[in-house]
């Protein structure tokens, strides 16, 4: 099997200003890298997950929006801006919701701004600059993460996680699973448990792939088997990403989040939240003020499926996240320091530092 | 939607001497209603799990006996029984785990034995009233547990089951769907809520097919989301089957019952386990005393889908049961009655227990 490390999850070829990506619909079948350099396939690859998780899709916007400025043939700054804005705009359209996308091209737009006054050429390379500086900060966040993540592993440990908060959903390393790169990295003797994930298989389909892919030793379970496997004793920490965390260290992740950190509580196991600042919101009080999504019937009932597994009709209660009660974290992992109870004090105190400090 | 509730599991067509069963394979898709007379039509129904779960199994192999005794031609008792122990044995190979199948086998040998004095039209009767005894036992446990079990349940109930502990394994009723049928059946208000049950989907396939079919609001959900479902308040109650008591209360049931057991701790709702007292096991001191069967990787990889969902040669933890320790056990409810701990003393008075006392 190909180590997907080799290939980063979005890279910008600077030779040929194209896109690299690895087609994430096609996993875990075939690893198929795209080159894309038009406009309707760097906003297709968006639309259509071919990339996919907040952090990776800022960035391949950033870049993708670099591309098409280098496309861009205009005499002056206006001429220039007005088709900037139109490639800005079309690519913003691609995944509304996601806040990354949105944040990544402003970004970008904001160094437009700033060298109007320069030369094309000074600010075409100003913005290659800041979409490589977007790819940079991901990864030394998450790298960051894992530094911090590490000092919690011990050689021999069984980690368990849910979902893909990998490589594939940032630049490298991933969220949850940084500490596990850094912990193989460095040698250690880990056992890595992935819940499959039900109803997306993001666990099966991205996590259980990218681990194994890099040489990891992973065991794929179904959502309802990690209370046996954590009363077995085979889990030594759980390690999970999360979509946004409340002033008060509720966390809102992905469906059944909570339900493994309830399973953690019973076996005495402790369980990590690996966020960075970005996710930290304090002005969401609590988990309760967290808004959770409820998706369509089909996920469950076809999707993925030779034919349809549940009665015609019927009703299908499918939220994308839960929300963990803080009671329930042992410590929230950034990639400013471990905050631990009570989390409205330290959860200020990592979101609030600044980098190097 | 057909009522499943009108045809029954697995029923004796005493005009055409036939088994009726609904061929549970092509569930939910397709009711197919099946009539057997032949040996190896009958053999390849339970061996192929057309009728599956083990009482409808033990009542499906009695009635199949009768029907091919009823085929035998023979002058004296020495070669009828021979042939009735060729079509014994026969069909006992068709799944040689399940419990129920030699014992209802073995009951049906036991009355030719008593009967061989009498004539052969005499011992083909006795066969058949045992056929329909054994049934009708069946349904009178199944009746009793759900008569226990109504009442711990009130109007405007949320209901929460996980697998497949309905009238689908049974021949009426079931186990964990007793209390829900008699509920229902008496004009409560309630709301079932059935877990998918991954690998095979046992919820999703049948427990939802068949509560909806009966016309009883049923809300499918994976099993990871049960958490969040009852952090939101809407279960009141949690019913499922067993495999097997230990005799301290320890419960083996589907893998994912003892994590719907910890989340209903977490969220203090009463967890039920129904139990028909031949699942009783006063030899089996504790769970851990229980061997737990771990199945093929290609029910989590690669069953039901259209393409493979994992990477290839991945490791899989896939265990068929997990034990729920009687800790978190609310009551175990048998036809005899409802056991609360301390269970070492409460089950071994429900076990010992004679219909009626």
């Amino acid at each position: 099997m190909n180590n997907i490390l080799d290939f980063e999850t979005v890279e910008l070829d600077s030779k040929s200003n194209e896109l690299v990506i690895i087609d994430q619909t096609l996993l875990p079948g075939r690893i198929e890298i795209l080159r894309l350099s038009e406009a309707k396939d760097i906003w297709d690859a968006i639309h259509e997950l071919k990339v996919r998780g907040a952090p990776a899709i800022g960035v391949a916007a950033a870049m993708g929006l670099y591309i098409l400025s280098c496309q861009i043939e205009a005499s002056t700054f206006e001429e220039f801006y007005t088709e900037f804005v139109k490639a800005r705009d079309y690519l913003d359209s691609s995944r509304p919701t996601a806040v990354n996308l949105h944040w990544a091209l402003m970004r970008m737009d904001s160094v437009v701004k700033a060298n109007m006054a320069k030369l094309p050429s000074e600010i075409i390379a100003a913005l290659r600059k800041e979409a490589l500086a977007i790819k940079e900060e991901d990864i030394a966040v998450c790298r960051a993460i894992g530094e911090n993540g590490l000092t919690l592993i011990k050689d021999g440990y069984g980690i368990l996680t849910h979902c893909n908060a990998g490589q594939l959903a940032t630049c490298k390393y991933g969220t949850a699973t940084a500490p596990i790169y850094l912990a193989h990295e460095k040698g250690l003797n880990i056992k890595v448990y992935a819940d499959e994930t039900r109803p997306l298989l993001q666990g099966a389909r991205l996590t259980a792939f990218e681990l194994s892919s890099a040489g990891i030793d992973v065991t794929l379970l179904c959502d309802n088997m990690s209370g046996s496997l954590m009363r077995e004793g085979k889990v030594h920490a759980i390690f999970v990403g999360c979509d946004r965390v409340a002033a008060n260290g509720d966390v809102a992740n992905k469906i059944g989040t909570s339900m493994v950190a309830t399973l953690a509580r019973r076996y005495n196991i402790p369980f990590y939240v690996c966020a960075p600042t970005s996710t930290i919101d304090l002005n969401t009080p609590t988990g309760a003020d967290i808004v959770i999504e409820q998706r369509s019937p089909d996920e469950v009932t076809t999707m993925w499926y030779r034919e349809r597994m549940a009665p015609e009709g019927i009703g299908v209660y499918n939220p994308a996240f839960d929300v963990t009660d803080n009671d329930l974290i042992t410590a929230i992992i950034t990639e400013h320091g471990i905050a631990r109870a009570p989390y409205s004090d330290s959860l200020k105190k990592c979101a609030n530092k600044k980098p190097g400090q």
